[in-house]
Order: C-alpha cells, then structure tokens, then sequence
C-alpha cells in the first residue's frame, strides 16, 4: 500500500514547464500493463466525475485495457453530449459486459473520497487506484493519487496520460475540460489557479473548445427552471440588513411550473451573488411537511454550525441539513440563525 | 504612418514560448522616451477598456512617462475597485491637470475601434498610438497595432509590457485578468484560446485573482435587479416552436422596482441561454413610446438584417435598432421578424 497524497507546488510564470502533481511511479507501472478494468466514481455525478472518466475510459481503451464505466447514478443531463460512445452504465448490478466480479483486475475510482461514496458495495473487496482531490480521502487505494491543491480531478488525468505518453484527442481533451470548467465554477472560484489555466490553454489547443462546454453546462436553461426561479425569488427573505438571504421551492412550486430537480441548477448561487449577502438558506420541500436546506456563505460566516445545529453537516461556506415544518416559518428560523452567524463572524458591523 | 494590423498564430501546447502578437518595433521605440500622455477609450467603458487602460496607466507611469487618464464616461460600479489610485477624468472638458492639450505629445488610445468613439472631440488632432483587436479598427493611429486574433486587449498590454521588460504588479494584473475575463465572458465565448488562457495563468501567477475578479465583475447583484428581472420574465414572449424569445422593460418597471441601467447587466444574456433558443430581442424604453431592441442570435440566425431593416446595425449575431410604439406590438413584430431570420437559417427545421 503506498500513498503520494502531495500538495503540487505553485509555480509562477516564470516556470517553462507547466506539469504539476506527477503521478507516482507504482501507477505508472500499474497501468502500463493491460488488464480488465472498472471505472467509476460517486454517486450523483457532477462534471468532474463524469469529464475525468470519459477521459480516463478513452485513454485507457486506447492503450490496450478492458474498461467498463460502472456508476451508480445515470450521466445527468447536461453533461450527456460529452460522452461520445462512452458506455455509460449505471445501478447497483454489475453491467452484463463485465461477465462476473471476478474477472475484474483492478477499480479505479476517480475524484471519490471514500469506496462507500461510489454506492457500489459490489466493488468494494477489488483492489483499487485511488486518483481524487478531495482534502478528507480515505486513502484506500493499493495505489493512491490525491492531490488536494489540484483544481481537479480532470488535471490529474491529464497529467497521467501525458506521463504515460498517451495520445489525448479533442473528445478526450472536451471531457477534461468539462470537469476543469465545471470544478472551478467557470474559473470564478478561489481554485482558478495558474496549474487551471495552463491546463486549460493545453486542452483547448487539443481541440477542446470552451464555447461547447460553456453551452452545454450553462446555456441550456430550460423555460420551467426560469418559472420555477421567479417562483423562488417571489419568496426571497432578507434578514440581518440585506447580509442574510433565505427562499424556498415547494412541491407546489414544481407541479405548477412543470420544473424537476434538474431545473434547480445554479439557484443556491443565485442567492449568493446578491449584492452584501454573506449567508444564504434555500429550503426545498422533500416530503409532506419536510425540507432540505442548502446553507452558503462568505469568509468566515459559518453555516456549518447553523446546519449541525439541525443534524446536517459540511463545511463552513458550504452546509446542508433536514428540517421539519412550514416553509414560512423555516425561513424565518434559518434566517435569525444566520443572522446570529454573520454577527459572530464580524461582530462591529452590525 | 506605420500600421501593423496582424493576426497572431494560434500556437499549441508544445510551443514553450506564450508570446503571441508582438507589438511592432516603432512602437517600443515610442514608448521607451517619457512623455506627456493621454490614455483612453471608447464610451461606455467596458471591462476590457476600463482593465487595459488602468494597467497602461500604471505601467507607463513606472516607467517615467506623465500620464493623464481621460474618457468621456466614468467607471462602471463593478469596476470601481480595480482603479487603485488610478485618476480616472470624465467628461468633455479636458482635465485641469493636463494645463491645456498643447502640452501633451501623444494620445494613446487603448480598445478604441475609431477616434469619434471615444467620445473627446478634444484629442482628435493630436497624434495617435492606437493599440486595439477590432476588426473594423480605423487605423488612425502614428503608430496602429491592431490584432483582431487577441480576445482582449488587456493581453496586449500585458504583450507590451513584457516586450519593453516593465515589471508588472499584482494591481496591474489584477486590471488586465478583468479586461481578459470580461472580454471572453469568463472563458466562455468562442475567443477563449490557448493564448487567453496562457495570459490569464501568466496573470494569476503575478498576484491576479480571478476569483476577486469574478465577484466584483458577476456576484455582486443588486435586489433591484433581480425584481426588475422577474418583472422581465414576466413579459417573456415565446416563438418558433421556442426558437424565439422576447421580453420588454418599460420604464414603469424600472420605477416599480427601483432599479437602474446597471441592475440591467446580464438581462440579455438570460434570454439567450434559454434551451433551444436560437434568436432573441429584448426591448427597453428609452422615451415615450420608443424602445431600443438588443438582438442576439446563434449561429447562422443573421439578426443584423432584422436590425437594419429598422435602422439599426450591428453584426449577424449581435445587434441592434430603435423603435417607436407599444411594448407589447413591437415585441409580437420582433418575435416574428426574429422567426422568419430562424426559418433562413435553417429553412428544413421549423
């Protein structure tokens, strides 16, 4: 078992040579060798999950492996275009083409934290490639590969097929791009670092073009997302002088606007760009009389201890938790209880 | 008169050397003796002139020239913060500290297509650096260095300042990463190529911070804003098979929400990005009875005929015209004129 969890360094301008987080020998080795492989990720994937495996799935075939893309949950739509003839595969039965668990070599699993987080208990006894991001990996991997200052999971692909002199073609190159993008928040987010955009500039002179990802992952909005937001802003709550937003979706809201769960894309955020907001609830309706809330916040607001107060967790700009009760008066609550966190975090300004 | 409009080679990942569009020679040798110097734009200053403008100001003045920064319009509240110290003079009248045009030697004019759209009829008989990426650039310039082929002209200037060895500050590179951000909508329009993304990575690495950028340029959103969108939505006129969107905004809407032309930023954008639309107009009252109509298309979908045909202009995917009437008429005449330009593009769909 070895691990190479490594922070890359930030190089500057200055560096001629942009490759950043080397891949560690023993995966080198691992996969220079053909075999029968399964690859998968976490359950409700997002663009990183879905972008690194097309990639990984193409790279991997083309030198010479069996590959079957097993995940737990189906591609979700607005990333389906990239998948080319990736077959996708999803559920918690193996996929047919496997023939049987015990044909498989090895797992490897991309930009997931732990082996339980892929919802595929099935896998769990394979021996696995650990290659992730995230901070809190588990390290499970007979081969593990995390580096948490890479912007992404897709990078580190990248990085793997350049140190295995492995051809990338355009499809291949879209599909890295597709997690770079989507992993950065379109290079707005605080991980938009130099490695991002060097790796950015290599992809799309590969043939990757961001106008198509932009498009598929952010122009394709449908009419009843726009009626269900109007619907969601008609609830909007300020609290704390305007520091502190808070909405909700009803199911009513979804039957009468003919939206579903996909719709909601980019609302949480549409809470948070507002001018002097530093926290924001949106509670949506999952049951008669329950809702989840999705907690956000600036520096050092911490919605962590607002959602654990309610037995949710996550981090402190980002939490979540489950809550009984009447939209209003939900609202109303979490808008006192960020309220009281805003204070805490800057108890002058108020 | 030398003029050097040249389009810049898209060079691949494999080139070690970033540099693309090289400013001429004359050009170095002008700016390499210190000088009295006017800076300047277009009107309306948007991202790419407001960032390239305060980078140059900066620069040029590090490195011994006196440099007055005057436009005929002021900075845009989202920019304000990337000004630093940078005087930034509005207005027709030339400012007091230049003590009279005659003392000044050359006027540089930077993302200014012609010399009238900066608005100062002041600064037209003095000679001319024009440093510009429009394609209809006017070459008016002592020096002309045009090269449509960069997405913005903040690269440029960043182009020039490594050509003439001037050290470049994190402030500095702050103001060129938003001119490049705004000018490829956040890496998302069609001109976001290798070289844009090289520049910004060069950026970020001086100190630049794409997410600061980001929230001063999109997260800072006004609720007056997102009411006066809702009430825009509210107006959402849908044609060709949703093909076709088309809203208005009067000024009773603007009244009723207390919002202003900023809170506008984005509006035409979100009836572009509608799933499966492929032409758009929005309208918004400039007078009584009068409109102005900012068409979008996709694609083939020629939207500049639409406008010409009511005295506007513009280009096949972006223009715009004026018209006189009531909202609701000229929107329903727009939704069909924008079809009719949807059905020629692709005659065998609708």
């Amino acid at each position: 078992m070895s691990s190479s969890a490594t922070r890359s360094r930030r190089d500057g301008a200055s560096s001629s040579e942009p490759t950043l987080h080397a891949p560690p020998p023993e995966l080198l080795r691992l996969l220079a060798r053909p075999a029968r492989l399964v690859l998968t990720s976490h359950s409700n994937p997002d663009g990183d999950a879905v972008g690194s495996q097309i990639a990984m799935y193409r790279l991997l075939v083309a030198a010479g492996h069996r590959v079957t893309v097993w995940n737990l949950d189906p591609v979700p739509r607005h990333f389906r275009d990239f998948l080319a003839d990736t077959p996708w595969h999803h559920g918690t039965e193996p996929p047919e083409e496997l023939g049987g668990l015990e044909a498989v070599d090895l797992v490897v699993y991309m930009e997931c934290p732990s082996r339980s987080r892929s919802g595929l208990a099935a896998l769990e006894r394979l021996p696995a490639v650990n290659i992730d991001h995230h901070l809190g990996n588990q390290l499970y991997g007979v081969v593990d590969w995390v580096v948490p200052a890479s912007a992404s999971v897709s990078q580190m692909a990248l990085e793997l097929a350049r140190a295995l002199s492995w051809p990338i073609d355009a499809v291949t190159a879209e599909a890295l791009l597709l997690g770079l993008v989507t992993d950065t928040g379109s290079f707005r987010y605080s991980n938009s670092d130099p490695a991002a955009f060097r790796h950015a500039a290599e992809l799309v002179a590969l043939g990757a073009s961001p106008e198509r990802v932009a498009h598929h992952v952010y122009e394709r909005r449908s009419i009843a997302s726009v009626r269900l937001q109007q619907a969601m802003f008609s609830t909007l709550r300020l609290a704390a002088g305007g520091r502190v937003a808070v909405a909700w979706l009803t199911d009513e809201m979804f039957d009468s606007t003919a939206a579903t769960g996909d719709d909601t894309e980019g609302f949480v955020e549409s809470l948070r760009v507002l001018d002097g907001v530093e926290a924001t609830a949106l509670l949506r309706q999952i049951g008669d009389g329950e809702f989840k809330a999705s907690l956000r916040s600036r520096g050092g607001v911490d919605v962590e201890r607002v959602a654990s107060r309610h037995g949710g967790g996550g981090h402190r700009n980002a939490a979540g938790c489950r809550l009984e009760g009447d939209a209003e008066d939900l609202a109303a609550r979490l808008a006192s209880e960020l309220a009281d966190a805003v204070d805490a975090a800057s108890p002058g300004v108020s």
